[in-house]
């Protein structure tokens, strides 16, 4: 009974439906012709989202993927079928790469028919992966002659070429503004985020840290709705009344720890000692009703790591300051 | 350079400065006559802040604490200082309490000259904590034949006595009924959340829950962005865009529990094991910087149940199914 995942990310800025497709543009003979071929490496739904979306732009799209079965569809739309990497990069001046991993992206391009291709190219490594992958990735290119942009796509494949569709992007500030108008038809939210090519994968991943916090917290707040049979409805309700409130608290943190303003003081929302108290209820009431404390319990020792320091008057955003691993 | 804490409660439903007071209402000397006489024990700063409302609506206040110095400010705005709990009791047709935990409540209450004062009369209890200990002290008002309402106030003493001010209240509908003309002093947004005691502070913990959930994400997030020199500014606005996506997560995730809808379908958002993809990525950076998995290492193991137990392809609500503890 279970189907196939409609979104290969966990998150997406934005889920609305109907977003307008990026229209195509009127365009001139001489347009066409300056417009750089591409090579879409990887036609998974993602891959071949990205193709789509650039073959509607009217770009000459060459693309490529381990099975070719999943790249064949891309064919009605316009695309050309590689039947080898190296002869999808000899036929492009810019290669997006979105395969499983890094390792995978590496096996692709490393292969030397293909790494001596590159020199003079653009390589976009759309791959989600860490940022010390992206940056291994950036100096191998840069080795090769090759520019570097890695982007992370916060944007399920639905998205992909509307103007709501996001992606940042981290690599050198003049290559991305260079290609910008190229990577326009891929989304039109495009977000350089740094000249680092790590930035946009340590986005990801600290973004979707704050995402789970959320998610894994409802999944304590369900189970102790549940165990203590709170009327169905009530718990999302109220929970919607109360999310500019978190929002204000979270945004207070991640401000209060840019700038060191750890203490408690005058603006703080509330101290460590006194979400601690408060938190000593949800504890109790999870160990009566025999609620796991598997979310809780590294919630609970962080607030006890504050406290034993003696910083249990300090604002709660100082709990960032146990968050270094021990020995 | 630590200052008190501003606020005595770690959420609050609304923060947003000024909100109107509830206006007093023209009175003729008939209500005035017929309003019933309050007790307020606990005079720290939310039970002030009860007291004042009260206060500014024209009731007959007697205030009590158990440092006097704490309740006699509320004299001069005409509350009425009781130097016994016993005495403050007497004179009232309504106790409010507002103390440190249910022991100190108990404490107060069960005293025999105050306990035997309580027959006919409705005990308010605002104090913070467990759902049993609501239901016990529910248990133990009915058995003197004491009327009883739990409250859990969810706001800051700033928004008591204003149209904002919420508080959630479990207890016998037709008492919150009959009453609720009294307490609608202390906020303009009370919320009978069911006939239980209990439930409004299952409810307190489970919102409070989801909110450390995204607090303690944010320290993730935080301690990510930093250990990966992300630019200034960069994690609070992009996460900020990500908030009515997070919102809709978190309700999908709560209502499909609700109505038992955890296999993947086509309305999923993401699979567990889609999730867990991305939530690698997250701990790998961790590992490489020094960040510890205290707060992560709780997701980790929830999230390898759950595969491990064959569920990798349901929705990520699913993910409740294994917040039972083991042995």
């Amino acid at each position: 009974m279970r189907i196939e995942r409609p979104c290969n990310r966990p998150i997406c800025l934005t889920t609305t439906k109907g977003a307008a497709r990026i229209r195509r543009r009127a365009q001139s003979i001489w347009s066409v012709v300056m417009k750089p071929a591409i090579a879409v490496l990887g036609t998974g739904r993602m891959g071949s989202a990205l193709a789509r979306a650039l073959l509607a732009a009217e770009y000459r799209v060459t693309v490529w993927n381990r099975t070719a079965e999943k790249a064949a569809p891309l064919v009605a739309s316009g695309g050309i079928l590689a039947t080898s990497v190296a002869a999808a990069v000899a036929q492009a001046a810019i290669v997006i790469v979105n395969v499983s991993d890094y390792d995978a992206s590496a096996t692709l391009l490393r292969e030397e028919a293909v790494a001596s291709a590159l020199n003079g190219k653009l390589v976009v490594e759309l791959t989600s992966g860490t940022p010390q992958g992206a940056r291994e990735a950036g100096e191998w290119a840069a080795a090769l002659g090759a520019a570097y942009l890695d982007g992370a796509i916060m944007a399920t494949p639905d998205f992909i070429g509307t103007e709501a569709g996001t992606i940042l992007f981290g690599g050198p500030g003049e290559i991305f503004a260079a290609n910008k108008p190229v990577l326009l038809a891929l989304g039109g939210n495009l977000q350089h985020v740094g000249e680092d090519a790590g930035l946009a994968n340590a986005l990801d991943s600290a973004l979707l840290a704050l995402m789970w916090g959320a998610l894994f917290g409802a999944l304590n707040g369900v189970a102790v709705s549940r165990a203590e049979q709170v009327p169905s409805g009530k718990l999302a309700t109220l929970w919607q009344a109360t999310v500019p409130v978190v929002e204000g608290l979270v945004t207070d943190l991640i401000k209060r720890n840019e700038t060191g303003r750890l203490a408690g003081d005058a603006e703080s929302f509330a101290s460590i000692a006194t979400h601690y108290r408060a938190f000593e209820h949800l504890l109790a009431v999870m160990d009566a009703r025999g609620i796991d404390r598997v979310v809780a319990e590294g919630q609970d020792a962080l607030f006890r790591r504050a406290i034993a320091a003696g910083r249990g008057q300090d604002d709660l955003a100082a709990l960032s300051q146990f968050m270094t691993r021990q020995g």
